[in-house]
């Protein structure tokens, strides 16, 4: 499972004040620490107005690399954001997102097939939100022709199914699930991926519903997720769906997480 | 989801001294804080000596239900012990467990038909526990066969497709799963059951596996669980699970447990 860490996030209040301030400490110390906790990949999202962005999303990454090492998520629907932040990265970034919106494709796949980037790929072919699984799929059939177009390869590209609140529809799972399961026979070879807490939105007590729903999509074939690395009780949730679905050999994972001290609540 | 309150059981240190010494208050209290967190049976099990079993069986069965209305769950392999024991319940009863034995099915099975209970069918036929999905399979169409020739309705029969730790075999989760399928393919009007906390047997922080555990097991079609209802953890997983499943609807369930205080770790 790639873990993708959410926390450098402009959208965030904190963040936020750290980039208008140059908090070069405050962004390090996120960073380490998702990269600490495991993560795969760190999510840059400047979030700040398109005049500002490019500027911003290049100073977040140059500072970030100056702490950690792993590959970044350049976080972003601004094509020359993305592509001033490719020319500053050390390791090929992955780039959150594309979608079958034109102007999407047209800015961005370029950039992707160009710089052999890994790419999210949102399952909507318009700015609006897809009702149905079916129309889910339309949209990914149009960004998956457009990709191998372009010439990038399948297991270069995360898809993500789009996660809607339960609370607006009780369906909203089973939609989820069955997206999942739909996008996986059709692309066997592109990862699977989302960001899970749009699911409790609106709701008491969510973190309960995220990890639940975490290990379900996990059995669905979810492989990559965008999550907050440091909270302990999803990444128990997340070893022990691994465990019991047979992909942690002689439970190395579980037992060396154990020691390390994960399990806070047993 | 029904659940089967396990509590009440001799092989529990605290519960065998309660039945030896006919400390009642003891007793009652565990049914009456079982009852309350929300069990549909109580697993009543002496655990005790065969010469002993059927007067503590219904000494135990006495003394629950002087304290709560909720029907019981008789978990005994001794025909004698059952055939007292029903004779003393107030409800109808359920029965904890046949399996494709034919001494099982001979002692159990006309007391099940004759009586009108509900009866626990574990997925093996001889004594040893079958390794693959198909032996279970065969088990459980022998016990099917056995049952319908008896006049017992496939939903009065409550499968266990027999849970083994995943530490000694990281593919004993899917089989479980693969179990579980299979079983509701082939009989799709029983119910299918297990205790659950075999799982994780050997491993350190058991209740992250159990939780999980739980929450995959009811999407493969889990509709009745033994466990101790007073894990509130383990109840909130439930709970997500059913909501993200689409069973809960309006999300009645989920945000009234919330009131209650059940998410305590949030």
């Amino acid at each position: 499972m790639e873990i993708i860490g959410e926390k450098i996030n402009g959208t965030r209040s904190s963040v936020k004040k750290a980039i208008a301030d140059r908090d070069e400490a405050f962004i390090q110390n996120l960073a380490c620490k998702q990269a600490e906790a495991g993560s795969t990949w760190l999510d840059i999202n400047a979030g700040t107005h398109p005049s500002r962005e490019k500027e911003d999303l290049v100073w977040l990454v140059k500072t970030v690399q100056s702490a950690v090492d792993i590959p970044l998520c350049l976080d972003s629907t601004n094509p020359d954001a993305i592509a001033a932040a490719i020319k500053t990265v050390n390791k090929t970034p992955m780039i959150n997102s594309i979608s079958g919106e034109d102007d999407r494709l047209k800015g961005i796949l370029p950039l992707v097939a160009e710089h052999g980037c890994r790419v999210i790929a949102l399952a909507m072919g318009g700015r609006r939100m897809p009702e149905t699984c079916e129309e889910r799929i339309e949209a990914v059939h149009k960004v998956m022709d457009a990709a191998r177009n372009a010439g990038v390869p399948d297991r270069h590209i995360y898809v993500d199914p789009l996660v809607m609140t339960i609370s607006t529809n009780i369906q909203n799972g089973i939609l989820f699930f069955d997206t999942l399961r739909a996008i996986h026979a059709a692309y066997p070879e592109v990862h699977l991926t989302a960001g899970l807490s749009n699911i409790s939105f609106g709701l008491p007590a969510r973190s309960y519903i995220n990890r639940a729903f975490l290990t379900l999509a996990v059995k669905e074939g979810l492989d990559c997720a965008i999550l907050d690395p440091l909270d302990q009780e999803l990444k128990a949730a997340l070893l022990s769906a691994e465990l019991l679905l047979g992909r942690d050999l002689h439970c190395l994972h579980y037992t060396r997480a154990y020691r390390a001290g994960i399990f806070t609540h047993v």
